[in-house]
């Protein structure tokens, strides 16, 4: 146990001081021999933080000026991928330690097992009905996705399960379908408590696929070019199956791996849907179009809102699939709101949003007093802020990491709907808290530099995706100019109160924790 | 009384024989005189009706080819105002008789004595509190409106009224803002009775001027380029401020006039609707949206519509302003199903769309079975063709009139929503029947004319709304391709029946009635 920590340790360290030299330590001593503005690693914006001198980190021998890294950035239009670039970079390939069996979310046995015992209910269960007859395959990506889930991520770097549940998601035979186990929770009725209630729902289904894979379907509600009117406010915004998909490959990219694998797929609603379901109740919101096409809408028990209805053309329809995280039954998670959660009222204002010192509150409550928690929250501020996402009202963790848990960014749909808009009140976490993850903040510089644009390696990442284009570029170029203003708050944050109190050594921490386990 | 009729019957006749001297004979005429197509008057969509010898009227002696109507064929494209042209055609001067009392809707003592009432209970009621006191006013233009309505139509063609309430509805003070008495009686719960019932209502609002004016305000949903999407069904489509504008002015061109005045205005809805209601319901669904403008949204019991909320920018909305019709106590009004009613579900068939004889049935039953009844209903079809109203459930008729009245052409909102689509199951009336007015018939050919061509006529009379352009022009010209349309569903009528069958000499009808009296 021991050495497998100080053997992670010891890489992390490296890749950090890694880093560091690269970033602050080496353009300095270019600037001081050579002049100013020739090596700078920015550009005009040039981000490196000020008042660095005393983290400045010893080189190592193996970083030289020949690595392809210095190459991009010096040429950083030459050919090749820059996303391929991006992931071999020493930010992206930390060494994770042996997993011990604590820290995964799950056991081979556990999951094999209930897997069969699902399968052999639906063998003697009506689902056996349909045409299709359930599988068991004990290779299925889906099941090694869930046995890859971590203490540190949902799933690790080059774990090539991910790609393959991806494919998988795009072309497996599906089932059955039914409505979400949270929409049926509703039972048809909409929850008006709050005036402001988002309505639409009840579009997001559960697809089921011959070997048991899940995934959730939300189909397409608007075009790509469609912007969220000004006037709308986030609650009840539309949900964008295409932001969905954006979404799972920018928390990729910004190495969170925090998101569950999403692809686009095209769907037969009547084929795959209506003709699948066994729920009676989903079968009755299908009906044919004017125009001959297939359609679906959202049912409430008092409302009948056909003009939220989705339509096929006349049958196919555009939506994303997002891989289901393993059931509560077996892998429970917990809910829990988030601290600067906002009103959803029209004129309600929430305290962090009139109290600048909200956050020295939240630092000395439980449990946002120790540990990677605040931080956490800090990441998914800016991941929402990158997307654009004011609907983060919770975040969800699993109960089996205990506190120290990684946050899971789901439900992301709510993204990417004005590219013109930057929401800087997403990041009110990092700039009312000044603080940051030391591995975050340096890929976020990686990613502002042109070798490794954010908006580059996006829309690469994205070219992979069946319904690609997924964002427009306006919405990509978005994308780097927020990174600018994130790193514009670090460096405010930086200046007031110096470095180390804004830049959480966050590696050492999250490597140290096991020995106390 | 008889000579009344006579003078009328004689005006009348002369009128129709005019025009069949100048449509149907005169060109047939000048072609055995000179050839085929020089002189043909519908250019290649020659639509005189084939076979009307037996119909050719004499020719009158004050209709020479000097008239101005001949110079706007020969040269339709020359100066002046085609508008003016159009209503100083003959048959729109066709002079209407002097009304009896018993052919006003109202006497101007009883409505008198009714408005003064009104006035003094506001006087003494709380509509005083606000800073807009109210005004008696006997030559309110609103009240003449009133007292110039009879048993022919709502208004006269030559009436100075009209234009005058509609400079009136633009600029009058609102003094006052509530629902409409139909919203009301809904007590904000919405009918789901039906799964397809409209939503998105209670946005229609009433507005009360100084001098008692009240008008009903539709406000703008939606742009006027914004197509209704082809998978929308017809009932679950937007209202259009425009449309309703729209379909005033066209009515006033078919001269049927039994569309109540509508005007365009850009309403102050802080000031001129949210500060002078006295409905705590309707101030509730106000809100600042995230782009500061002044909004309010539709609201009904389990329903939370903000989706369906309209803004101003920040206060100034667009919307239509139709001028309301005497009260139902001194007026009263029934609705009447239309027998060409739609399903209003997502399959349901109604018999005229599958019983080819449908007419038949209903040319047996009262009070189809005499009179201009069913007559009226094809102009309406004719009406809601052209605009591409889908939306006709019901009509209402003035119970005054008894069954002879015409029939009000109310609730034009959803016309105007696809320029690209003709629907002919509107005109089924028309083409199951296979009857229509000479008096109609006339007016839509002369529409059919360069000279007087549809789309001049309309765009010309729709530049006198203050918040023109009204439609755009795929809009306008759908109107010409509309027209045709119907033209060559009477032709194939009149091929098939005779013309004796299909054109009903409406006018002699209308003047025998008073006889019996």
């Amino acid at each position: 146990m021991m050495r497998r920590d100080r053997l992670f340790l010891a890489t992390t360290l490296t890749a950090i001081f890694t880093a560091d030299l690269y970033f602050i330590l080496l353009p300095k001593l270019r600037s001081m021999g050579r002049g100013s503005r020739q090596f700078c690693l920015c550009g005009p914006n040039n981000l490196t933080l000020p008042g660095q001198e005393g983290l400045a980190t010893p080189p190592l021998s193996n970083w030289t000026s020949e690595s392809p890294l210095v190459g991009a950035i010096t040429d950083p239009t030459d050919g090749g991928s820059k996303l391929d670039r991006l992931f071999s970079h020493p930010l992206y390939n930390i060494q994770t330690p042996v997993l011990g069996p604590e820290e995964r979310l799950l056991q081979a046995e556990q999951l094999m097992e209930y897997y069969r015992r699902k399968v052999e209910a639906a063998a003697i269960s009506n689902i056996t009905v349909t045409e299709h007859e359930v599988t068991f395959d004990p290779n299925a990506s889906w099941l090694k996705f869930h046995l890859g889930i971590n203490r540190y991520a949902l799933y690790s770097r080059d774990d090539p399960t991910i790609p393959q549940l991806l494919k998988d998601m795009e072309i497996m035979t599906v089932v059955s379908a039914d409505y979400t186990q949270d929409e049926k929770a509703l039972k048809g009725s909409c929850d008006c408590t709050q005036v402001v209630k988002p309505s639409g729902h009840h579009l997001k289904l559960a697809l089921k696929m011959r070997n048991f894979a899940k995934a959730m379907f939300k189909p397409m509600r608007q075009e790509r070019d469609d912007e969220t009117p000004e006037d709308f406010f986030y609650f009840i915004d539309f949900q964008r199956h295409n932001a969905e998909i954006a979404a799972f490959h920018l928390d990729r990219i910004l190495d969170f791996r925090r998101v569950p694998p999403v692809a686009g797929r095209l769907v037969n609603i009547t084929r795959e849907v209506l003709l699948v379901t066994h729920n009676e109740d989903l079968r009755s919101v299908f009906f044919t179009s004017p125009a001959n096409n297939t359609c679906f809408f959202a049912k409430c028990l008092y409302v009948c809102k056909t003009e939220y209805a989705v339509c096929g053309g006349p049958d196919l329809l555009e939506g994303s699939l997002s891989a289901y995280l393993p059931g509560l039954s077996i892998a429970p998670r917990i809910s829990i709101p988030n601290p600067w959660i906002r009103s959803y009222t029209f004129n309600g204002r929430e305290e962090w949003e009139v109290n600048p010192f909200y956050c020295d509150t939240i630092k000395q409550m439980y449990p946002y007093n120790s540990g990677n928690r605040l931080l956490n929250i800090i990441d998914m501020s800016i991941f929402d802020f990158l997307i654009g996402n004011m609907d983060r009202h919770h975040y969800e963790i699993f109960t089996k990491f205990g506190d120290e848990g990684f946050l899971l960014h789901l439900d992301n749909a709510r993204g990417f709907g004005k590219h013109s808009q930057d929401e800087l009140s997403i990041l009110a976490p990092l700039s009312q808290c000044c603080m940051i993850k030391r591995s975050t903040l340096l890929r976020l510089q990686l990613l502002a530099q042109p070798g490794f644009r954010l908006s580059d390696v996006m829309r690469e990442s994205l070219e992979g995706d069946p319904l690609q284009p997924i964002l427009t570029e306006p919405h990509l170029l978005a994308l780097d100019r927020r990174l600018q203003k994130i790193l514009k708050v670090i460096q405010r944050c930086v200046r007031r109160l110096g470095e180390n109190e804004v830049i959480t050594k966050d590696f050492v921490k999250a490597t140290a924790r096991p020995q106390t386990t």
